[in-house]
């Protein structure tokens, strides 16, 4: 093993690491408004959901020189943000998005996006994303030197385009969602590995475990 | 669309679909030890980095009928846990560590999973783990009104196999990383899609935005 203790490595160092380790990341390609009325659009990849009851949902923003990017900053001022899902055939419009830019420049203006009005926020939606997460904002938490922040949001709505949507779940392979590895790299899903359920055992149960000759992909 | 307010699910409702919207997850196979020194080891599946200064990571941990699950009481106990990244070859013991079990047992030893030393922490990681990540618990966070776990964790040190470290990087495709989805499904990485760095625009560069022709997949 090479052994790299994080005492010794700079925020860069540390940050090139974490990117190919928690890997495949899920993707939020965030809607906010901007002062101006004009909407900012930017895709976070530290992101994952941290509560069912209300659902809620976490996404990490970094600070851009000490400075609240606009994603965070307009999810303080206007106490809402909406979650696009970004599928395979949006990977364009979404990388380019990435890039730096002016405050008060709008990347659905610049890049041709199209969006769509939301239901319980004021905030659009991208008009082709599979699937969007309407949010009000819960809390913004910084954490380390750098106060990065962890922006949580409540989600209020679930909009979901009609095919995916099955028996109070969504179809998460006909959605095609895209994962961020590092650097300007990213993945479509592979094979899919179906795994027997493991239970809770029940009292009187032979194992807590079933045997291992059970368990095949399938 | 399909519209779907959140104040008309049930906690299992919202779980459902999340599970199948924020995709695909990283896994941190997490590592923790017991008041008697055996070792408690379980997957979580919303994790992600929350900080590079020092590196933090945080995984959401649900409650069993409100009580806490070992991983997070674990981690409380003793102030420490390790994050063990799953290759693909380790979904079979990986989903097996997943079901529910007597708090006094242990998965490593239940299910046959050699153990290593840890240098930083007194918990071990998975010898299989082509990345291990030696934690100090920094703080736990409730969510929601199931009061779901986010437990943060600072990475003291990074055990890398020596294949995959390249420059100071991970090299992510080689690790084989597995991610999940909702359900009992997991995921291989499929096609990588590598697109053109976009950086900060410079004073008096002529467009925020390279031009969508530039952008190909490779």
């Amino acid at each position: 093993m090479i052994d790299v203790a994080a005492d010794r490595l700079s925020a860069a160092e540390s940050y090139r690491l974490l990117v190919g380790i928690v890997v495949p990341r899920p993707i939020a390609w965030v809607t906010t408004r901007q002062a101006d009325g004009r909407i900012n659009l930017a895709p976070f990849s530290c992101y994952t959901f941290v509560s069912s009851d209300p659902p809620m949902v976490a996404i990490s923003i970094g600070r851009r020189d000490g400075v609240s990017k606009d994603t965070a900053e307009n999810a303080r001022r206007t106490g809402e943000f909406v979650v696009n899902i970004v599928a395979e055939d949006q990977v364009e419009p979404m990388h380019l998005s990435s890039a730096a830019h002016p405050s008060d420049a709008s990347e659905p203006d610049l890049l041709g996006i199209a969006l769509a009005p939301s239901l319980r926020v004021e905030t659009p939606r991208v008009a082709a994303a599979p699937v969007a997460l309407e949010c009000r904002l819960a809390d913004i938490l910084p954490f380390g030197r750098l106060k990065t922040e962890l922006v949580i949001g409540e989600v209020v709505m679930f909009r979901i385009a009609d095919a995916l949507y099955r028996d109070g779940k969504v179809d998460t392979v006909a959605m095609r969602p895209l994962a961020r590895l590092g650097g300007p790299h990213y993945a479509r899903l592979g094979e899919i590995l179906t795994m027997p359920v493991v239970g809770e055992p029940g009292p009187g149960a032979p194992a807590p475990f079933p045997s291992r000759s059970t368990v095949r992909s399938r």
